[in-house]
């Protein structure tokens, strides 16, 4: 994308009249409740962000968009595209965003959240995880049938059997990428003549088509320093490159060769052949990543902002040196380093007991609360904790500019 | 309660035709997906656990009752009585079924979850946690408004007087118990002199009426060793107590005094004037409780059984010494110690990674897994692991016996 996603357009693609972004209903209310729901979700667009009850999750909208764009801009000069993985954000208005600013397509990690995002109108997902169960591969084939773009995982021979069987009961043809391991054993198969061998018989199998390969390298994502972190990602995808190139040759499909991630970004198009990065975590960035270190920073990760927060309120500030919020672990996870106090010095924050958060105090802190404030944190792990909310407040300044549904919470079937 | 559960008692109060029970709209599913799910509820029921696909929440409803079962009997035995904390469960046939056995209320740790337990029926609710923000101050009397019985936590005189004053606008009584702190100082006010002046304020404000005293020690839950978390227990409740004795004294209402959990659920009832206590864990039981050891067994806390556990299925397991599973960090948290795969040795779980949960394998393993091969893991800390799922298996043996919905899942505000 050549250009900033204008207010305007975001808004569009986000919050618009097109039918495919009426908010769907937020889970868990009744009827009455939702009528409700639709009308305070009307009533908070337009106010301050602090005006809203908490815990609750905002993303800076301006952030967001500057995160879109740099993420094209890059993976546009480098000769690759992006294909962003909706596990992150589980949002079908933030995944049209994705799209409508150039991304070849959405990953997905479970077929639930397939489901959601073609629900909502999403044209192109590739789930990055094998379906193995009966359950699961049913409902790969009933996307299928229903017109999806669905294009999933296989890295055993097995498993393309089964999936090929299903998609012929089923009429249907299913797209299918060979999973290969990048060394950490996690998931897929492995490179050369193993994965050579899968893709020539999914290419054989009467029920699939062969769309290419997938080689994820989680464990490269969070490597401190740029340089460390260029040797593993490379080093990683060099045997699953040489397959692609093994797999041209035996004429085979090598269209989609799907690779890295957020911290790989402005890396993974070293790599021959590979053709787009999953990145998930850019559009909100964490503390976790601000930790990586960048190839302009070596000691942040300055690429992307920080654009998610959870909003939380003081509790208790009657005791010397701390304070209780109302967001703890239900809010935020353990995950660590523990969430940031936006725009504060000299204090920290912990979230180590379920329902509440714990603010210390440092000498120099450049504040103290009373009960009744609000703060705003910098979230640790955006993926788990955006999986704990129901919506999202989109905030321009601090105005409520949008609330979007997430939609694909919970979805981890 | 003098005898066990009855099968039949059981599924009347979970799963009968009253009014109450009838399972309102899982959460995020369109009126369609809601029919269609209604279906899969019913023919989910009577199907054997191991044909549900994954990762899914299921409750062994033997043990769940014998652990219902072992509370009544050890509170009633020590002349206090159980408020069982509905934010472990979230789940209004749970809290139908603590309430059915003898327990005297329910608790809750948010407002939000208040609203959907007295949505389900439920009479009696004690909110441990002050409400500071206009809205939930405003919730908490439209509780009132709908007739609820609705108790709430104060620790400030500001918040005594925020309360009234909106309990007198409001038209009704706002019933109120005054939180002291433990010690710990993470919520409550200072026992003695500060308390029982806020008890006093609270009795003279013409919205409020007292109800009497919390006090809850959350570090003392999981002291490991039973004579340690004994002294613990009992000395952080002492100042309490001694205010509860100045309150009686000043004629003011002590009929609550509300304390403890799983942990110390046969510990408090030595602290003198306590009423009951607010256990949570318990009906569930998790590994992080087991360590803790009892009174009868100092190596496990062998007084309540593990009855949750998150069931997974295996993804990959072509790398010798370890398998992948569908279940990591959003389907199990990434609490403490990790979750046990039931009924099997020589194997360790970890799920730290977002989507995926890891076995390795010991040279003494139990067994080696195949791909679509399904185990079951005890959780490692049940409140939170509850929380990010919408629906619970009721399992009896092997056989799904009833689902529940989850109703207050990612109540947190």
């Amino acid at each position: 994308m050549t250009q900033s996603l204008s207010r305007r357009h975001f808004l569009a693609a986000g919050a618009g009249a097109a039918s495919v972004w009426i908010p769907r209903p937020v889970k868990g209310y009744t009827a009455a409740e939702m009528r409700e729901q639709a009308v305070n979700d009307r009533l908070e667009v337009g106010v301050s962000k602090w005006d809203l009850d908490t815990p609750c999750l905002c993303v800076d909208l301006d952030r967001l968009e500057a995160n879109l764009d740099r993420m094209q801009t890059t993976v546009r000069r480098n000769g690759i595209a992006s294909r962003p993985h909706a596990k992150t954000h589980k949002c079908p208005a933030i995944a049209q965003l994705q799209l409508a600013g150039g991304s070849v397509g959405i990953c997905t990690a479970k077929i639930s959240e397939a489901e959601v995002m073609s629900e909502y109108g999403i044209a192109d997902i590739l789930m990055t995880t094998v379906n193995v169960t009966p359950p699961k591969i049913r409902r790969a084939m009933q996307l299928r049938q229903r017109g999806a773009g669905f294009t999933q995982a296989v890295d055993t021979a097995a498993n393309a059997r089964d999936l090929s069987a299903a998609a012929t009961e089923a009429g249907v043809v299913a797209d299918i990428v060979v999973d290969i391991d990048p060394g950490g054993h996690r998931t897929g198969i492995t490179a050369g003549a193993p994965a050579l061998e899968l893709a020539q018989l999914v290419d054989t199998l009467p029920g699939l088509r062969l769309r290419g390969l997938l080689c994820y390298d989680g464990g490269a994502q969070h490597v401190t320093g740029f340089a460390d972190r260029r040797r593993r990602a490379l080093g990683s995808l060099e045997a699953a490159a040489e397959t692609a190139v093994q797999m041209t040759r035996a004429g085979l499909d090598t269209g989609i060769f799907s690779g890295g991630g957020t911290g790989t970004y402005n890396i993974d198009h070293e790599t021959s052949g590979l053709t787009d990065v999953q990145v998930g975590s850019y559009v909100f960035m964490d503390a976790q990543y601000l930790g990586i270190g960048g190839a302009e920073n070596p000691e942040v990760y300055t690429d992307f902002e920080t654009a998610l927060t959870v909003l939380t309120t003081v509790l208790n500030a009657q005791y010397a040196g701390r304070a209780t919020t109302d967001a703890g672990a239900k809010a935020n996870t353990i995950n660590r380093p523990w969430p940031i106090v936006a725009g504060e010095t000299g204090m920290t924050y912990t979230a180590g007991s379920d329902e509440f958060g714990t603010i210390r105090y440092e000498a120099d802190a450049s504040r103290v609360y009373a009960v009744g404030d609000k703060l705003e944190l910098i979230v640790s792990h955006c993926d788990p904790v955006v999986n704990l909310y129901d919506q999202i407040y989109g905030v321009r300044g601090e105005t409520v500019e949008v609330v979007w549904p997430i939609a694909a919470r919970g979805k981890s079937i």
